[in-house]
């Protein structure tokens, strides 16, 4: 096969106490005959576009995800890593790039592409045009227009400012960047930047350095709550 | 019946031409047994909060909202007027601010409760909740807070920056205020600035007024793509 030098890193949770208070994390909730999760690494392991894909959960569904994985996409099995996250989305990102280096040829050209393991509705459009904009700008994140008016408040009482809509996007996933630039960038971080800059695309745009934007779908939805599972089975069925 | 001094604009659309081409506005679709208006006035009606609930619809549509109020609530044909909106939803507002000063007793202490006609599930709570807010400090939003990362560009390519969530809230309606405070601000707005102020609450902190955050809820979702009513049909069947 084609070398693509393109890594794919589904975020399914990390170890972190966050998760352990959860019977069971949205990701392995079932979204027709599949768990989300499922749905995603599948977007992931048809592409052709990625050398790797590692999917990094909480490390004590550690074995549950690499059966779930044995289970629904068999096919896939040389293609797809299980290993844990990490206590934050950092440590978890951090994770899935050491498991590169260890694993794979990586080197000053190689891409790595994040991706929400709870948004199952990704297209091959948009993890294309993410590696296409990881490449030619360093990094980039997936957005679509806001569609809301959003308020910013500093008290949480009244409104400081609305600012302008047309300037406003959402972001969703994936969010990718050259591999060793998001890790000389991540290891550059403070403890107190850490705490504060869960977003990885935020570390870049504070060090002054481009994240272009790559246009994202209302379809690729993150399932955070249970109405979301509902129109999430809606969207299955189009 | 006592008099609450709280006037209530369900707004259904200007008469402009962004209406001029679609078939059957959103409002107008039918959710359950009833167009989504008919849901959203009824919300209004039942809460005796007001004195009069103005629906301002575009004025090709006047005929047909009329009927279908007299034929889903009945009950509350005294209460309920309809009327033209304006081409601008700025306009709109003021077609309702002079309906009520026109047709009802209207003092410096009357409150004007402005709602989308198209969020059928704000519930009694949101409701009083405005009324008081507006009352304490002369404007006040729904909003809950921001659920995905919002990202500012300003170019459309790449992100000028990434505002800490914490701070942002999604707008919702109602947006309600002291009636003469609006008016006299709305007034006071220069050509230019009514092109680009196209939210009331904005106008507000713009001339440096209190705008108070009422806290909305999920479920007081928009209508506005397909994909939304399969999510209130959903929620309607709760």
């Amino acid at each position: 096969m084609t070398k693509t030098n393109a890594f794919a890193a589904i975020l399914a949770g990390g170890s972190g106490t966050r998760m352990g208070n959860m019977e069971k994390p949205k990701q392995f909730l079932m979204l027709g005959e599949k768990p989300i999760l499922i749905h995603t690494v599948e977007k992931f392991c048809i592409s052709n576009c990625f050398d790797a894909v590692v999917v990094l959960c909480p490390e004590t569904w550690l074995r549950q995800t690499q059966d779930l994985l044995k289970k629904h996409c068999p096919a896939f099995a040389d293609k797809v890593v299980v290993t844990a996250g990490g206590v934050t989305r950092n440590d978890t990102v951090m994770n899935a790039i050491e498991y590169f280096e260890q694993n794979c040829e990586v080197d000053a050209e190689s891409i790595i592409v994040t991706h929400d393991a709870v948004r199952p509705f990704v297209s091959q459009r948009i993890i294309e045009e993410n590696i296409v904009a990881a490449r030619a700008h360093g990094a980039c994140d997936t957005v679509i227009p806001a569609t809301d008016t959003i308020v910013e408040s500093r008290n949480a009482e009244t409104i400081s400012a609305i600012p302008d809509r047309r300037n406003l996007y959402q972001g969703q996933t994936p969010q990718s960047f050259n591999l060793n630039k998001l890790k000389e960038l991540m290891e550059s971080l403070t403890e107190e930047e850490k705490g504060i800059l869960t977003d990885a695309c935020k570390i870049f745009v504070l060090r002054g350095q481009d994240v272009a934007l790559v246009r994202g779908d209302s379809s690729n939805m993150k399932i955070t709550y249970p109405q979301d599972m509902r129109l999430a089975q809606a969207l299955l069925g189009e």
